[in-house]
């Protein structure tokens, strides 16, 4: 049997050149946005609805009943919603019941433009919920694109180096034909080890540790701490069971 | 003194993100027309003319005296050229003295979107002409951005390991804030010793492999054994003397 195939993409400007139609894709968005979302879910919210303008945020949020607008801008909560960014925000007695209406800026345009081009399955990925995405993917044996975030469509290195470690866990079980993958995967297995100390030279990790986020930032790189997996399904995220 | 930047744009798609005006651009497109322009100007070329079609290509060499028109598709000279795309063709018996008018996609491709966004220098880099490039930019003092002509806009792993290898080399003298600068200096730094072996493994190879290329790919992912320095100015690439 063939096994199906599995793509890096480094940015979401580089996603058309792919064809994602009834493949999985899953969004990668490290710093901070898909390790909030799996956070959320583990500690019980109900859904998850990224958006992708603060505008939006507070009328769903208005519309729905038991939820919290969430957003921030240079390390603050926005003007006119409840919460930040943060997975740290987000522990049992505060989410769980609850939806979530979250703006986030690169993880949601990827999010739209892999459902625009005709993505069968969208799930987000990040190293909190490492071994669920793992899992779920060995178990659907579909083809997979591993869709980076990236900073303002530029390549950044957690999101790949996030591409990396699903890929060195489920390797054996996907054609291979990506260059973008196999520098990823070497990425990766050449810091595992060091993650905290590595993810530490990334230009985000500079950028957000301007607002004294070095922990947030850590436990993002920490893996298998909120094993769920968010599917996308009607406009939310849900945790999946599989 | 502020130290000039330097970026790596890993897809010519990427390549509308960063402003290049006023610097220099490094057009890389390691297998193979960067390694044979490199080759072909070393040996003597007058100039070297590239262009994006084979119409093209066939209409300046029938006005260029003196001329060769060369292009490949799978591994076979196109028909109406005279030559194909590999280093190995342009000896200096062959091409001393005469103008290489050369059809490739990807470079050529990048170096027209360079040239429209007002990149102030364009010159090309491969293996075989790796130190003449990081003098030439060391000399220069300008902001410099590495750009990988990749493949069909899909990242390629030796366009990557060329950017890695002049950042390893110039790093001291720039300014480098640039996931895909730092990710391209570590894989080569990780493969500079075994770089044949590790060539095999990207997808590019396994597509000009089933050609019988391999010494022609070997040669390719050599340093230094075509130190010029391609400078395009009016149309054509020329050996810049500095």
């Amino acid at each position: 049997m063939n096994k199906p195939f599995l793509y890096t993409i480094l940015s979401p400007e580089l996603l058309d050149i792919y064809d994602v139609k009834d493949s999985i894709v899953v969004i990668i968005d490290v710093f901070r946005a898909t390790s909030t979302i799996a956070t959320a879910l583990y500690n019980g919210a109900n859904n998850i609805i990224p958006v992708d303008s603060v505008e939006k945020c507070i009328a769903i949020g208005k519309q729905t009943p038991k939820s919290i607008t969430a957003g921030e801008r240079d390390g603050k909560v926005i003007e006119g919603l409840q919460f930040g960014n943060s997975p740290a925000e987000y522990p049992k007695n505060v989410i769980e019941g609850k939806t979530l209406v979250l703006t986030t800026t690169n993880g949601t345009k990827l999010l739209h433009m892999a459902l625009n081009n005709g993505a069968k399955e969208i799930i987000t990925g990040s190293f909190p919920n490492l071994q669920a995405v793992c899992n779920y993917l060995l178990k659907q044996n579909k083809n997979v694109f591993l869709g980076c975030s990236a900073w303002k469509n530029k390549v950044n290195l957690e999101d790949t180096l996030f591409a990396g470690a699903v890929i060195n866990s489920v390797k054996e079980h996907f054609t291979i034909h990506c260059d973008s993958s196999l520098m990823a995967e070497q990425m990766y297995t050449l810091h595992k080890n060091d993650m905290y100390a590595f993810a530490r030279l990334t230009t985000h990790w500079h950028r957000l540790s301007n607002f004294g986020l070095d922990k947030d930032l850590e436990y993002c790189v920490t893996a298998n701490v909120a094993n769920v997996l968010p599917l996308y399904k009607n406009g939310s995220l849900i945790a999946a069971k599989f």
